[in-house]
Parts: structure tokens; sequence; C-alpha cells
């Protein structure tokens, strides 16, 4: 039946490398779990981005979480993105529209304090592009308290939902409404600091991102 | 010195259990994580929601984790939400405004059938209020497919981060913008599903929510 493979719901594993990109370059908060000394199960959402064939998360010297990846904890790290509701007609097939991620392996600490530096300014831009050329760099005393870790991207999966409601033929028969209600996240207009001198115009970065997608 | 306590970056730890049913009630995803029987750690993204003292989350009888999470493996709960980018004047104090929670526990599976047809429908009404009145409710056949997992709120961790940068002096007398640019997830306007009956106008449960934030 043609019309159900168009119409129905599709949650599909793929392995396109290109895809799984392009959701971890627009989702800023991943979700790593990992296990504790004494066994049990850790989520730790953290800032993410990538850099190249890596996954860059930072934190402080001061978070036991974060110094328990740096010491190569096996880690899974999930990047999710939800992208619609799907309203379907009945309560069973009501479901989302979604992207989601998870990469499985090792944290390196990033020691070397000229890559600590490249790889929080790729963290900085991946937010907030352009913002690296606006501000101070980090100096070595920064750096020093901060632990910035890289994820390897060797082994994942990615699953798309994208579809429509996969509702079966006497559902579609009956009177309830069914489609999808994309989900938008975007940035709104910035709001200067408290403290911000008088004089200080909005920068290009922010300029340039506002109003724009997530 | 009190300008710095009213302009720094804020991040606290809240015991607010209102402020905590806040965000759970405002976001629509939760990441478990979970070890697996090789003692490897596990993330598992899924739809989730509050019904008073307990979060539900469901999933398919064939999905191994769901079955893990549904005999009691000790689960970490997150829900996340990013509120804003906080623009600083320096690399080092480029962070977010969030929102976090971490729920701890063990899910139990809701068996009886009743329950389980309520739990389903507090997942729908959370995610899409008023569309339950408006659906076929699901079956004994389809709960049978369905497994249904409370979390209780008992054992929880909430970190509210919503100042303002926290650049030290030096910075601030410099010439860099600082401030904040907030994050907003919306919804827009609801797409038909390609095989929708002729003349079934769009529900009052997605006129309502159009354009709203999530």
């Amino acid at each position: 039946m043609a019309r159900t493979t168009i119409t129905r719901l599709r949650t599909k594993a793929s392995q396109d490398r290109s895809e799984l990109d392009r959701l971890l370059d627009s989702v800023h908060i991943g979700h790593f779990a990992l296990v504790a000394e004494d066994g049990q199960p850790v989520v730790l959402p953290t800032a993410i981005a990538r850099d190249g064939d890596r996954m860059l998360a930072h934190g402080s010297t001061g978070s036991g979480w974060i110094r328990r990846l740096a010491a190569g904890a096996p880690a899974s790290l999930a990047v999710t993105s939800l992208e619609a509701l799907v309203v379907a007609r009945s309560a069973f097939e009501s479901s989302m529209r979604y992207r989601s991620a998870v990469i499985f392996g090792q944290c390196t600490p990033l020691t070397d304090p000229d890559e600590k530096l490249r790889a929080l300014g790729t963290v900085v831009e991946a937010l907030l592009p352009g913002r690296l050329a606006e501000v101070r760099h980090s100096t070595r005393k920064e750096l020093a308290k901060t632990l910035v870790l890289a994820l390897p991207i060797t082994e994942w999966s990615l699953k798309v939902s994208d579809g429509w409601p996969d509702d079966p033929p006497e559902d579609c028969a009956g009177p309830a409404w069914a489609g999808v209600i994309p989900v938008q996240v975007r940035y709104r207009a910035p709001i200067p600091a408290p403290g911000l001198r008088a004089g200080i115009p909005v920068p290009e970065s922010v300029r340039r991102i506002r109003g724009s997608s997530v």
C-alpha cells in the first residue's frame, strides 16, 4: 500500500555521517551517561560542540563527574532534538518527530594548553559564531581551572523520526484530525548585562544570531 | 560587593519542589541513564510527563532498554532546559542559562490496564493539553504492546543558572559587550497529515498550542 508507505510515521536508523553532523552541530546541550564508583548510573547534561571527528565538552576541575569522564570512564553521549509533535488520531499513535544520536566511547582530556585554548574557542564559536574574535581569550590560569574533554565520533547510532501519524485505516476514516506541530527553537532579542558600560554596541555575532533558529 | 552579587552568573542548587515541577512540566524529552548488563553506561532519550509525585515514560515492549528500566534497574533521569546563551566578555566566562534536574531511583512498570490507560492519557495531555478528549483511547491490545514506567520523584537535584556574565572588573572595563540571548522554544503552524480526510477542521487543542512556547 504505497500510500501507507508515504504517510506512516517513519523512524529509521541512519548511518549517514553528514546527517549525524547536522544534528551534532545544531544541538548545544548533550547528556553524558557514566557509571559511578558504586555502580550507579549518572547522567550529566553539558554544553557540547563538534570539532571534526570528535565531540568537545568542558567543565571545572572541581567537578567530580567531569574528572571521572576525563579519567576515561566508559561513557555514552546523547544528543537529541525534538522536531515536532506528531498529532495522531489515537492516543496510541501520538508521538514526536525527533533526531537522536548516541555516541559511545571514552573521553580523553586535552592537556596541551594551546590545544585546550583552540578547543574552548571551538565551543565558543559553536554556540555563537563570530564571538571568539570579539572576546578576551582564556589565560593560562583560566585554562588550568578547566578540563576539556574530547570524545571520538567513532561508535555511534542515529535515529531520525520524521514521518506522519501512522494511524490504521479505521482511524483514518474517523473524525479525528491528524498532522504535525513543528517545534522551533530560536533566539530572541539580546538583553544587555546590568553592569554593561555605556556606549558599547551590540556586537556583530549577537546581531547575526538574533531571530535565527538554534 | 553588592553589585557583583546582583550581576554575577548565578548557579544555585534549589530544593524548591514547585520550581522542580515547573521544569518537569515544561520539558517533554528526558534522558535516562542506566547500566547495561555488561556494565556499560547507556543513555536513553524518551518522552516524559509528570503525574503528581512521579514521572511517567513509556515505550514498546520490544525495547530492551525500556524492559531493563521496567525490571527495576537503577536509573537517573535528567530533565534539562536551555534558557539563554550567556554572552560574557571573555571566552572563559561564556556560558548558558539553564534549568537542570536529575531524578534518581528505580522505575516501576504499571501493570493494571486502567492505570496504564490513565497514565498514557496523562502523557498525551502533557504534550498537547486537551488532546485526550479528541482522540480514540488505547485498546487493550495497544496497551499490551506498551510498557508504562513510573519513577517516583523522591530523590532529586535541581540546578538553576539564571544570572548574568560573571566577568572580573578588568574585563568589565574593556570594550566587549555582555548580556544574554534568550532561547525560545515554540510551536509553529500545524501541518495536516497527507492522508487527512477533507473537511476535518484543526482541533481546539492544536489551535490553542500554536504560537505558544513549549
